[in-house]
């Protein structure tokens, strides 16, 4: 549907959609804003999450950047709209190399990241063949989650350091993801994990400087570690991504409110099993996307939390099963809530577990105000690689 | 990229992308219609998991069909392709008639399903309005596995068939899908859930024909079933769907073998845990989704089986865990496998979980022939609802 179709009310859009509030996301940004310039580091939103332009336009400080990017596509497709400054945040692979060549030759800042010193090379290759030294930084695991160098591998990281350096790369420092955040619940829990992803970077970031190399940048962060570092001595940037749109998962580890959750699948109530206490609904894991990622926290949200069209969440009534394009609704085990009395044909919200995931199944937002149905606006979604 | 664009080998695509095998594919599609033929039975494939009417024509008998879909983005796709007898397998809500009696107005026999009164009334009161009597079938629950009615709820059946006959609608008769096959493990287990899911549809069919309602569709069918069934006495039709592709879940039922597999993630190594024996590529849970459907299965497949880039697999080495668009690949627990020796930038396919879930990350198939690397065409796929 395109922006100018768009019906003045959900209730007249055809199901399932996405829906995002953005009264809610100005909240969510404002919040990270607020708490990161007073620790006075800037921000590089990463957006895998939200993979459109206008909500992009939205999240970031400034049109130019900086972002961070999840794919060579996100890069053509932000770089067009005018986002120089960004960070390709997984590690690059030789066959992509001829790609990002093509996109900084149109005068967009990519930047890449490696964690061996084949890549390295490879890099340092490119750079040279084309004279474009590539902007590259080092990852480093700071926390055994994913990819990058041990941080305690100083070896390692200079030999890296050397490859590029020397190799006619452009060394910019190093990079960080505390991934294991994740898996922290409370304050006390994120705190620790933000200091140890911040202490880790910056100790590699000296690794490199005592071995002679240069480590302008030292970027770190996740969304749980972002809003809750207290000290970001020696780092230069901030990344964090789901932090506009938020999601359960989120909720699940004390780092929103279930009402700051911006994001949700508008859904039709198909019919019901009464037996067993289920509401079917026309939102399956196509829409909602096979994430279940509150299985593993205290509170399993199964495939989402359901709300009203207004976005009032009903006690304890989540998706309990999901099909291709079908959703099986009923009160959570072990609650008292009661059923609500729902007819074939009304309509519903639902809150996903992970907003990324839930996101990159549809290819638009209709956008509404906080407790309104009234649709303001569509901004379309990209995807692809 | 275009199909006159695509390079003459795999080694020359960028990463992640999906390919399919088509001679697989083929010997799947005969397979099938064979058993079929010996019983006598038409085949009415469901396009929910190929979403392309390039692989579609490769998959049905007839390029008019019948075919079944699962969203009217479908229906119109398919139906723009030539596809005329459709049946939306999906219980149908009010909020979508207008859009189904416009697919109806341009030639393309669509046909509903409902399993309430309310539903059944919307669609009588949609046909009246248009004049177009809407082709219905009565959903039957036929194992307690998600929508339908109770196969044992005569009256409800007969109101249900009453509301539409005598509304104005077009009653055709009953559907059911034995989606608790996916759960029976072995060839007897599926032979009884597929003689269970036959006789409570024919059942059914009889309790509307004794009430003096027309049942002339009797159909039924999902992949499990559809290959192990032994007697169709009284159907008119089967329905499947993962049966072109296959993937790692049918393999856990016995429904097919690891080498009938016939979609695959292509994927390029980015880097290693070498201490973990972690080898990390390009494809995470976008490029894979997030399904994890043989979690439950007697043997766990992660995110995906590895092969090589002919497609040869390697000893038990898994998709241990999936980030965005980055996957670990691991030797499976327990395993006494080696774990193969790759370096950054070698090429990979992974065998999904979940064709269904997995194609519908991805915006079209590299397509190559068993054993081959060329690339022989490309097809688009399409999505959304």
């Amino acid at each position: 549907m395109a922006p100018q179709e768009h019906p003045v009310s959900l209730t007249g859009l055809e199901t399932p959609c996405l829906v995002l509030d953005r009264h809610r996301m100005a909240r969510n940004v404002e919040r990270l804003r607020a708490h990161l310039a007073r620790l006075e580091v800037p921000l590089r939103p990463h957006l895998k999450t939200v993979k459109s332009s206008d909500v992009a336009r939205l999240v970031l400080q400034r049109p130019d950047g900086p972002a961070a990017v999840s794919t060579l596509q996100e890069a053509e497709q932000f770089g067009a709209s005018g986002i120089r400054d960004l960070l390709y945040a997984v590690g690059v692979t030789p066959n992509k190399l001829d790609r990002i060549a093509a996109i900084r030759a149109r005068g967009i800042d990519l930047k890449v990241i490696v964690d061996s010193v084949e890549a390295a090379a490879a890099v340092a290759a490119k750079s040279c063949e084309t004279g474009d030294a590539i902007p590259t930084l080092i990852e480093i695991d700071c926390d055994g989650h994913r990819a990058g160098v041990p941080a305690d591998d100083a070896a390692h990281l200079a030999a890296i350091g050397k490859a590029l350096h020397q190799g006619g790369a452009d060394l910019r420092g190093v990079m960080t993801h505390a991934g294991e955040s994740y898996s922290c619940v409370g304050a006390a829990a994120l705190e620790a994990m933000a200091e140890q992803e911040r202490s880790r970077a910056v100790a590699c970031a000296e690794v490199l400087r005592q071995a002679g190399l240069p480590s302008p940048m030292v970027s770190v962060g996740s969304t749980p570690t972002a809003f809750f570092v207290r000290n970001l001595d020696g780092v230069t940037e901030i990344r964090a991504g789901v932090f506009p749109f938020f999601d359960l998962f989120m909720t699940g580890l004390g780092v929103c409110d279930r009402d700051d959750i911006a994001l949700s699948v508008l859904t039709t109530v198909i019919g019901h099993q009464r037996q067993k206490g289920w509401i079917l609904v026309d939102a399956g894991w196509m829409a909602m996307s096979r994430d279940r990622g509150t299985a593993r926290q205290a509170v399993d949200q199964g495939y989402g939390l359901i709300c009203d069209l207004s976005g009032h969440h009903y006690p304890d009534l989540v998706m309990v099963d999901a099909h291709q394009e079908q959703g099986v609704l009923a009160i959570r085990a072990g609650s008292a809530a009661k059923l609500p009395d729902l007819a074939v044909g009304d309509m519903l919200r639902i809150l996903p577990n992970h907003a990324c995931a839930t996101g990159a199944q549809h290819d638009g937002y209709f956008v509404v105000e906080t407790g309104s149905t009234e649709v303001r606006a569509h901004w379309s979604r990209f995807r692809g690689w």
